[in-house]
């Protein structure tokens, strides 16, 4: 059975995510950190590590950025969940009897227009939504609520006292799974991840972006992220639509190794589908 | 007198920036949130908010790049600040006393090996650096710290216990300064900051490059920020060296205008000088 590492309590976000890119039938490895999921993945505690990279409100995960650099693990596929928040209780309680609501401060943000329509009810930001949920459990005798996935409600056997609280439907993240090794494959709809620190000269990203558009190869994101010992330098992360195995990005590729100090190839996979939590 | 809004307690790096960059003799105008600084700037309150909105360790700051698009403000100063952490207690106290150390978690993580060398010593993280310098007011039998700026340690009247306490000693805040109007002058070394959402079409974000580089304009910085209603588009910001009183800019940004839905222009402004903190 398959072992996946991803950050968070049972019934995170990052849960769901790695059942539906793996299958129901896995064994999960609930870590602290993201860098406690690429350690996982790299000492081969676990098979794969499944981690966010970027949500469609609030932008890229920044410390998965990085942790992608530092690790030289392999990114073999990718997922885009919409993020459903819902309220969750124990099964003796009501909407209006609720009196605190927990959940992570950015999902607390994310539902502010439900939350105010629940006028008696105390506002408490926890450490993530799962584990605001498995707060509730300690909770039994009292009229608490969490704010947390449908994944969690079924974990925990919470009530689900309201569902798709949301303000903005359209809240999706992206998520990644990384792997010590490379998987040799065919793709239908492949994308490339690399990443590259360009020399210092005038026009650089705009030489490094030509190396693609000259080549007809579609840029689908580009990132940039902070070099720790030159202040005000950066790596860019550029994901591509096209597997590292066509000839059109080797050329690419060897094109920009000319203008760079070093490049590094995360791999190709699979365009992720889109499901919802 | 010239009033000037920031996010944090007195004594925050903020406010160091913003005496560096309008001098000593300013009101201030201590702020809770990022929105909030930009709010008291909208509605006249204030005349200047000044605001982090990049570090050289830990990259841009998503909020301040949200909130410039938001609020139609226009940047009239830069400064970069090299980030020092101090340790500071109150003044009847020894290093090898204490036995709790307060800060911003990122301050901690900042200062983690001279952390691991006070090995008495509980570590507690608090909602910010100036903010668990003014904690230490209120504990003044305990032989308690804080790791906080050198102008936290003068206001609070503290003393620093050990000065420099930072792993990487190439932190730098870069800071920008906002304002309501727009300021008509001539620049020694102009820097001009945009915001752009593309037309959709294959290379867009190459052609939007070429509009500057076709000019030799140089390019200084480039982010991208999702655009909330539309999962994984994104505005583009950049910054680049002349002035929009520039000819060649004038025609770049009308060239740009051909391939985008919207610009923003934000201002021209001095690049930064940099200071110690």
């Amino acid at each position: 059975m398959l072992k996946i590492a991803f950050q968070g309590e049972r019934g995170a976000y990052s849960e769901t995510a790695s059942k539906k890119m793996f299958n129901e039938n896995i064994l999960i490895s609930p870590s602290f950190s993201f860098e406690e999921v690429f350690t996982k993945v790299k000492n081969n505690l676990v098979d794969y590590g499944v981690i966010p990279i970027e949500n469609s409100l609030y932008g890229s995960v920044f410390e998965s950025y990085d942790l992608l650099l530092q690790y030289s693990l392999t990114i073999v596929g990718e997922l885009n969940l919409q993020i459903n928040h819902h309220l969750l209780a124990n099964k003796n309680y009501e909407l209006k009897e609720i009196k605190k609501v927990y959940s992570h401060p950015q999902a607390l943000g994310q539902c502010s227009i439900f939350l105010k329509s629940l006028k008696n009810a105390e506002i408490i930001p926890a450490y993530d939504t799962a584990g605001s949920a498995l707060l509730l459990l300690n909770n039994k005798e009292m009229p608490v609520a969490a704010i947390a996935s449908r994944e969690a409600a079924d974990i925990y056997k919470l009530k689900i006292l309201k569902s798709n609280i949301q303000n903005n439907q359209e809240n999706f993240t992206r998520f990644l799974a990384v792997s010590r090794k490379k998987i040799k494959k065919e793709f239908k709809n492949p994308k490339t991840s690399i990443c590259f620190e360009l020399k210092s000269m005038p026009g650089a990203l705009f030489r490094a972006l030509s190396v693609f558009a000259l080549r007809d190869i579609d840029l689908m994101k580009i990132e940039s992220r902070p070099i720790p010992h030159k202040p005000f330098e950066y790596n860019f992360y550029l994901d591509m639509k096209g597997s590292l195995s066509d000839d059109k990005i080797k050329k690419a590729l060897n094109h920009l190794a000319e203008i760079s100090l070093s490049i590094k190839e995360f791999g190709t996979y699979e365009v992720g589908k889109t499901y919802k939590s």
